[in-house]
């Protein structure tokens, strides 16, 4: 796997299939350089998943679909004869037996489409908001990343933002810094920087205080993972967010691609709580914040109970957690 | 204001009169390093405060105090006849009259004070926390740092948390990294390790989360004023332990000197929110994490109302703000 600089602008890079290889940035150099990775195997794209370079629950489907082409051309060239599938990359997997062509094609089809929901998400977010979240211009607080570099075309909660900003319904949008990995800072401000969205940075702690007083008319966010009865996975943060916007009586949205369901798990406490390495926390952009030898406890992400989610907003309905017997809308 | 370097374990020297001049330590540099200051100027003690190298509430009361004796020192040498003093420094400035001499001995009984409070409060927020938040041993929660360092002895919430582990009563401490400056991480955490107490660091946003998931028995804080009503006002990030608090059905417990009551302030939405610079937010430990340019908002407190606070522990009672009709115990 190497690396290559590219120039500012150059979104459509966030994970691409190019010369038979994937090309994407890696995010984790972000802000301050916007450095393409070429990526021509399958192990260097899981370590560069592994290190979060590429990341963000779209993308990583995309980055599967992508990786089974990958695998194929990987394949054909070092004589392998079987590849590890996930269920995301099952649409690209299906075309297997047709070679390498027909996978990367499947593969451009996945991403294609991954664009195309992000609008219709980002489209159904603004209208959902502009008819429910107080008077226009409308305070948006949100955390983590979810534009493009996360989600591809115009991402989920942050395609939600610039959908309003295209309507001239934008006052200014909250980023929460996004602690261990600062996805906030240094990729969500990047983006709205680069689409000329005013918005201001504050960490994670403030973000309760700041909606109690008054300072969102919404919080919008994205999702790693949606339990059937509408439990919501999501970047450590997100939690204290919702019970914020419940105190403050503001709306709760979740932005997400109709996949991002997992049917098969009931409910939120089901979800098994990964932890991510210590030193991420005893550590910050590489320097040490604690005494040598601190332990840490490292969650990578929370879960939101359906009650506190006032709205879920997909690719094709509107959905109302915290209201079970409500019917979902187109 | 020169510098020397000591040797860790000395935290006597926190804030000290020595040789006519205030010695303290420099908290900015820890835990890489036991910086000690001379601070000869009321300017360098005044520079000390303002970038928190001198910090902690009942610190500054004391720094007040000693800053009153310098301040005599200085006019002496320097031919002053004028000094601003304020309501903190009072017991000091009554016996400017007396002389240099007289002033250093009213600002180290200030300072012996604040150390025979701390361990007042520290044993009677054990002693409740023993009666009403579970069985032993206890998990706590706290944030920033509460303890030798920002309040001399045994200091207030790390107080009450070093009474529980010499009680044995005390299962492990999770800590707050409590951005924009890691007081948390880099203070409490090396306190802790000092006392051989067990703990454990976590990033702020994961605070509600862990105790919604039954990961602490209490939340034990500080604060910089209470306002006459009982709202607290505390580092920004204390809000957000509250709600989550009250969530868990956990007591919110805040731990101060009787000093640190404001009755000239009938409610925290009176106090001025005060906002230190965004460099804070927009940089980590010195090094820049979002992009050259974003605006940040760095609120240095917020308020937590006093529906939402278990109770107050003073050196003299018990105080339950969210049960207005109910008394104060000793």
């Amino acid at each position: 796997m190497g690396g290559t600089t590219a120039q500012p602008g150059a979104l459509d890079d966030v994970i691409t299939w190019r010369d038979g290889h994937i090309v994407a940035i890696d995010q984790t150099a972000l802000p301050h350089e916007l450095r393409l990775l070429d990526i021509t195997t399958v192990d260097g794209l899981v370590g560069a998943i592994v290190r979060l370079a590429v990341r963000g629950a779209p993308v990583l489907g995309v980055a599967g679909a992508l990786g089974v082409a990958l695998a194929v051309r990987q394949a054909e060239r070092e004589g392998w004869d079987a590849v590890n599938l996930r269920r995301e990359v099952a649409a690209a997997a299906a075309v297997i037996p047709r070679g390498a062509a027909a996978v990367e094609a499947a593969a451009n089809a996945v991403r294609d489409d991954t664009i195309a929901v992000s609008r219709q998400i980002s489209e159904r977010g603004a209208r959902y908001l502009l008819e429910s979240a107080g008077d226009v211009p409308l305070k948006i607080h949100t955390h983590c990343n979810t534009g493009t570099l996360a989600c591809l075309g115009w991402g989920t909660a942050l395609g939600v933002i610039r959908a309003l900003h295209g309507r001239r319904a934008l006052a200014h949008v909250i980023v929460d810094e996004t602690r261990p990995l600062l996805q906030g800072a240094r990729l969500t401000c990047w983006e709205l920087g680069q689409l000329g969205i005013e918005h201001y940075l504050a960490c994670d702690g403030a973000a309760p205080f700041m909606i109690s007083q008054g300072m969102a008319d919404a919080v919008v966010v994205g999702a790693d993972r949606v339990a059937a009865n509408g439990d919501v996975a999501n970047k450590i943060g997100t939690y204290s967010l919702a019970l914020a916007a419940r105190q403050a009586g503001i709306p709760f949205v979740v932005a997400i691609p109709e996949s991002t369901f997992d049917g098969a798990t009931a409910r939120g406490d089901l979800i098994p709580l990964e932890q991510r390495p210590a030193d991420e926390i005893t550590h910050v952009l590489g320097v040490p914040a604690a005494p040598a030898g601190t332990r840490a406890l490292n969650y990578a992400f929370d879960v939101t109970p359906a009650e506190l989610v006032t709205a879920i907003v997909t690719e094709s309905r509107l959905i109302f957690p915290a209201e079970p017997g409500s019917p979902a809308r187109g």
